[in-house]
């Protein structure tokens, strides 16, 4: 169980790390909407390490290759088979390593939950899986774009490092000319001294991204158990390395009193417009027509240059230094991944609600 | 959709505030276990207001009638049906609602999206639904019991009043005994004076609880989509009023550096243990034998007391105040169903886990 | 898991047969839809054994109680989840028989799956159970006339004797002023004669039923694995007694050749009409627009009053008699069976159709 | 919707016909399992043409290429990637028919379903989907092997000339030794015989497949909805050309008395072995532990060498002969078809009933 997303829009991924490769099957895709591939291809892109290189030392390439589910680029409601293949993989780096359960990796709960694992590169648990997921939805988002519905994200912080959060979504060119997709310039350039500071010392950092959906139609998310924000959270949680999620308000909506939280509505007949937006575009589960926002925390990267204990899997507190190539902060990368994410959890709603129209 | 919680352990509830009756379908659950029916009741009754009724004016009394699934109190593992009665409506305080949208409500959103909802009480938009959900997680609670798992939270602050959070889980009578669940007994009474006050001005309150689970067995949660912290986030953003999840060091990670967060492990051969478990009992989207551990913050209640600017049916901006019982905050009254809603999604990942073994 | 029956359109039903009370939630209903409560409680008397108790001596009182999911009688789009009390109970007919697997039952099954059963009628495996769905099925059945479906179903054999099938579906109210449910009436007296002999002997008799589905949108049905007929012979080889199913020409095209059962069309631009329909009416999983037919073998029923070798529950081969009601054939109560499963089906279809357009 | 079947096991497929591949991912199947990538293709390869050809025309190639899911041939618990390239695509034979809806084929379901299609060789419609079917059902079977359970099918009639069906399961092996995948050499003959006189007659036969499941345990099966005949049922309807399924005595029991059909204990203490098996190994929805038997009726081909009147797509009726090659028959190639997908589902009834134990 578990490599499957969606209700009626569904994302099913396979693939390790360092096996042939990583792909999926996306079902309930519309049909007779015609693709983008070349879109399709530089959105998938955007999860490579950025040029400037300041989260990452990798170079890969990362050709999608679609099997099934288009006719000269046009959907036909039959599932979209799409695989990358694994070139890049050094797995020799990892061969040191398995006798050892990396700290803070999946390496010892999978030994446990499986009996088995393949050891290169975290196998399934790698962050790589999350390619298909870039792929299924840079699908879906260009089938939303196609309904005026807008999904964009961005750094709000890295390493503790704050900035200010724009007050209007930014657009994905603004997001992309900084070089940690950071839409506070000032912020993001000492995001990149800490970064750079980190480097040196083998150490990695985590962040903050703000996601922004804009133009969403009213009545998305089903009550009680799949309520928008539920489905969010999940899908926000299901990736890597991602330790908490908020929506509106967030964490801080509990230090405030009801009046203060309480959206004070601006205008009427124009739809449902308040003054602060402080339920981030939801109520009782359903997208109320507001701008959706919400926050994802990610944790540090865990794989650092620096000697560590670990467990071997003999049982033993060793030493030991975890070779390879790595990553500073992967929090820049993971902005596409995030809105890949929001992308299949929206447009599985938008299907499932035409059912209710 | 969205009425189903749970792969193979399923939660399926119905019924609307002010309907003839609130009540669910648990499948899935082991047969062949001896069910305490008095202690299920008890720990449904924790649900209600709290005696010292800080936080609530309203007496419920909800019986749990027991259709199906059980012989002389033993299960069949066959599906366990049950209801309660809705005896304490009073629909009439309501009546005067019909034609306004509650600010901060889901009185807009379900409109929205049926085209027509149950006025009275916010039909199964009201927390109330969430009372069979404690009746389900209750039962999961008392099997988990029997396999020395244990299941506890408890409130960390309201009002933005922090407290001192536990290191080691308090236990469930120690919670119990403070009028708020909070295990910090002079931030509770200034929580208390907190509540106080704000009742006297006719405003609500958040807050944040943090739920600790101890014995859980390593491999629990199933990769990529259905991780444990996945699950949980999704069970626990379906809880009325939710508006954040993280578990372990959560948004506080984002500010650690690698070398910071990568917990490190205290005792070899004895299981996973380590100095801080910033990791919160979790690797990989997979238990890792560590207590787990994580925090969902609440808004403060939407229904308050003043006089409030709200969007009516016909597309004007009135105001409005809104009559009947209001809770300054329902905070501890949250903690059962957070306890619930943790013991079905674990012991859903404790059954699926039997198939991997 | 095997309680819930359909992809949106979901029923969950519960209960055992001699415990408290059987019932469902039926979740996905259209909102807004105008529930006829009478006619709902007729079409579940029908499941009753007919006055003509050819087939039954029992009488039962099924009053279906609703516990959510309507205001006055109209969907909310909430679950509809209700109950019926099992009144009629004569447990102590089932005392002498918890020592014994009954020839040809499930307790054996059942007992060997749990390793505990309600021995008292047969618990959950009781036909009992099919009681929920004549209720669901009921309200789809008044959803699709609503639409202009139709589907009617009646018994054309009888213990091996055949009757004329209609080229034309009947309709229900000629179905049932057969004693029967046959639509042809010279057949249906040779069944009561037989049916009147072989209860003399204290046996019991099987049958088929043929259903028709008029006015059926073209496109229903999803392809690969839950094509339309595969989801029929789900449901219909659910219902207990159920030893076949087939459609359209069924197992007679198995000896024809491609020139004989390839369907001649008959009209152009007025849909999809065919000399003979032996398509009955699905191509490629999904319907066509022509009349949907097809075929359900039931067994003799299990429980006769003649003395019989079986199992008991030590191990040993014991002769007994099952003492107790029997029926002689279920058959013709099968008829709104059929019906009801047949409802839910094509409404989960149909409601799943809306998504493609 | 409906490319994926199996609750705990898994099977997505994708792709068209004459698309670039035909291929599918295998969730849940169980980890450290060596898997016999040499039998794999063999069992593959039987789905192709026989040898002796009185059944296709065709040669094809489908190599098995795995892309997850396995380090060394052994799994690893993760999803099993899997792909076949469409080498053999001959599309220009389906370009003339881009105008028409072939008679008793998808051509217009699919059309009105979607409002596009692949015309190229049927698309997602045709037979080549069953292709991944044997792939993920040949590796359930190993898995099946190596606990004991054998599943074997063959061929009982074709063009309505029947044979003696074996009281014991043949073997594999003996039943490829077969031309026709029947194990009565005489009948064969006479199918060999009317195969030749309809191939030169430009027309097509259906048939029968009776199959065989020994050694399996009781318990298997889930009540009320997913009965194992209900799941088995879905599964062989799911096969392109079926008509028809029963189970046990089938059909044949509806003319059968209960004192006939119940079945009579053979054995104590040696598990539940009867007379006649006409239960066919399932009670209740549940395996009993004697061998399972059902059958499963297919059409005859839908393409035919003959003129036939059809549809065109612009509503007019046509006269026109499918040009291409046409298999006589397709019932001897679907007997591993009929075979992988009772391993599917047989080895997900297995997995989940580990959680009952």
């Amino acid at each position: 169980m578990g490599n499957s997303f969606g209700k009626y829009l569904k994302l099913t991924t396979f693939g390790e790390s360092h096996g042939r490769a990583i792909g999926g099957v996306l079902e309930g895709f519309p049909a007779g909407f015609q693709v983008d591939l070349a879109q399709l291809q530089h959105f998938v892109n955007r999860r490579r390490p950025t040029t400037q290189s300041h989260s990452t030392s990798r170079s890969e390439l990362d050709q999608v290759e679609i099997l099934s589910g288009m006719l000269d680029g046009q959907t036909l409601g039959t599932p979209i088979g799409f695989y990358m293949l694994n070139k890049d993989a050094q797995s020799a780096d990892y061969e040191s390593l398995k006798d050892v359960y990396r700290p803070s990796h999946a390496d010892f709960t999978w030994q446990q939950k499986y009996g088995i694992r393949d050891a290169r590169g975290g196998g399934r648990s790698s962050a790589r899986e999350t390619l298909s997921r870039v792929v299924a939805g840079g699908l879906a988002l260009q089938y939303l774009h196609s309904l005026g519905i807008q999904i964009v994200a961005s750094v709000i912080s890295i390493g503790g490092i704050p900035s200010e959060i724009p007050q209007t979504p930014p657009d994905l060119a603004q997001v992309d000319s900084d070089a940690l997709r950071c839409a506070d310039s000032v912020a993001s350039a000492k995001m990149q001294q800490l970064i750079h500071e980190t480097a040196l010392n083998k150490d990695s950092l985590g962040g903050v991204i703000h996601c922004w959906v804009t133009n969403l139609t009213c009545g998305l998310g089903e009550p009680v158990f799949d309520k928008l924000q539920s489905r969010l959270a999940a899908a926000m949680l299901s990736i890597n390395a991602a330790k908490g999620f908020s929506y509106g308000a967030g964490f801080q909506s509990s230090a405030m009193t009801g009046s203060q939280h309480n959206d004070v509505p601006l205008e009427s007949k124009l739809g449902f417009k308040t003054e602060n937006n402080l339920a981030g575009g939801i109520l009782g589960g359903i997208s109320n027509g507001e701008t959706l926002t919400f926050e994802v925390a990610f944790k540090p990267v865990a794989s650092i240059g620096q000697s560590q204990k670990m467990h071997s899997v003999d049982g033993q507190i060793v030493e030991r230094t975890i070779v390879g190539r790595h990553d500073v902060t992967v929090v820049p990368r993971a902005v596409p991944i995030v809105e890949a994410m929001t992308a299949l959890t929206i447009l599985d709603f938008v299907l499932l609600q035409k059912i209710n129209k």
